[in-house]
């Protein structure tokens, strides 16, 4: 039998869509209306792998599913780009004016606040996804509704597209990661790596955990601080480096190690860009 | 006449409590709906100064935010951490059972999501401000509607709170800034600062810059990487550092001003912590 991927949200959606990317069309899925629940199924095995948004060029890391991924132990095995599209959709025959309501998942708001401010006659409703909100208004004819959502899920819940392209910032690239629970093995083509560590409030103890890093030739593609909750002055560093050479990243990591507390590799895998 | 304090929200809200703290009870306020309009006010000399959060304990920073401050060029003079309490609060004589929808901030509402997983009839809708929501319910004597806001905002509109401190991380502390168009003075109590710089993607640019702080004595109390949009290979770095003496912080930029790209001071004021 095919594994099942758990995607963030409905068919239609842009986990979706990764999931396509990285096994084809007929890829089976699990819808998850959280990134937790996404992650329990995961957990209780029934679904092998999970595809989850890490990070944008807007609003930056998704700092609750780093800590998903990190609380649970979770393997990052892959990882995709993708350039994210939002598009208003409802009901075929409807307009503009027509839309009392959008509802859409908090990011997909965010991101198309611009729009939105010169269509101050439409409320903003949280909902736990983009493209299942589609769904719904297609399965409910639901007039007067709208959705955020891909192309792709107007196309398969026959909506029309009242105004494509609506995000702010057109250059809009979403990072995914695909976790499993289990550990695996490294495979010939890795060149990146995600690591966790932590460092006390140390003058110079991050610059020098750098120079390891740089000795080794590891090359910072993401540093992110976060202070560990109800530690105060012990912070949590995520960090992203690309190396050529999987020895040179084999000695960075034994020596940070040995450097920092709390270390962990959250993922080895092919560079996605 | 006093200086105007324009906040991020209505009074009652946490912006207003740490105008406040910094300038007292009776501040002159200005309510602004979003921190777009919020720095429009800066700029337009309808207020004097701003209060924007910047970042708390468990979202991380609020990088929009840094996105307002650096493209407008505005500069932070102060600092204040705060503890936020999240209060469900609706109409007196109302319990939970009553509440169809609670209206509230992106970020309250998902500071609030295991309480609100716990009464799945209760829709959430997103609002522009926290205890904006409870003057309206105030107001217009809105039944089955709750906001989340502070404390004070219950006293000022006169509301039940039906249950308190629902946010899902106790601890969660927010940092917020004071911010005005002008270049200040720097004061003399100075001992934190808040820069920002560029590097192409070299190796060890970064360890570099973070060993010449670290000769100079500045402690890191936060890093964090942006991708420079449209622009592949390029990262912004947002960083806070702490010093005791402020000479070695006029060394430390003054290296930085030469090995970094598009240096620049966010702020240079007193440690909030």
């Amino acid at each position: 039998m095919d594994k099942i991927i758990a995607i963030q949200g409905a068919k239609g959606s842009n986990h979706h869509k990764v999931a396509i990317d990285f096994y084809g069309a007929n890829v089976p899925l699990k819808e998850c209306m959280s990134f937790d629940v996404l992650v329990d199924s995961l957990l209780d095995n029934s679904a092998e792998f999970g595809i989850m948004a890490l990070e944008n060029t807007i609003a930056g890391s998704i700092i609750p599913n780093y800590a998903l991924i990190d609380n649970h132990n979770l393997h990052i095995i892959r990882e995709e780009y993708l350039n994210i599209h939002h598009h208003l959709m409802a009901l075929k025959g409807q307009n503009i004016n027509d839309i009392k309501e959008v509802w859409s998942h908090p990011m997909a708001l965010l991101q198309c606040k611009t729009f939105f401010k010169k269509h101050p006659h439409i409320k903003l409703v949280e909902d736990v996804d983009t493209a299942e909100v589609a769904k719904r208004i297609a399965n409910k004819k639901l007039q007067g509704i709208a959705a955020i959502a891909p192309k792709i899920a107007a196309e398969i819940f026959d909506l029309v597209i009242i105004e494509d392209e609506i995000q702010t910032i057109k250059d809009n690239s979403t990072r995914f990661v695909l976790v499993q629970t289990t550990k695996p093995e490294v495979k010939a083509d890795a060149n990146k790596a995600s690591i966790k560590f932590q460092l006390s409030h140390k003058r110079g103890s991050l610059a020098a955990i750098l120079n390891a890093m740089s000795d080794c030739k590891m090359n910072l593609t993401k540093i992110q601080s976060l202070p560990v909750i109800q530690t105060p002055w012990k912070y949590s560093f995520f960090v992203d480096v690309t190396f050529d050479e999987y020895a040179n990243y084999q000695k960075a990591i034994s020596i940070i190690e040995i450097m920092a507390e709390e270390f962990k590799i959250l993922g080895t895998y092919k560079n996605g860009r």
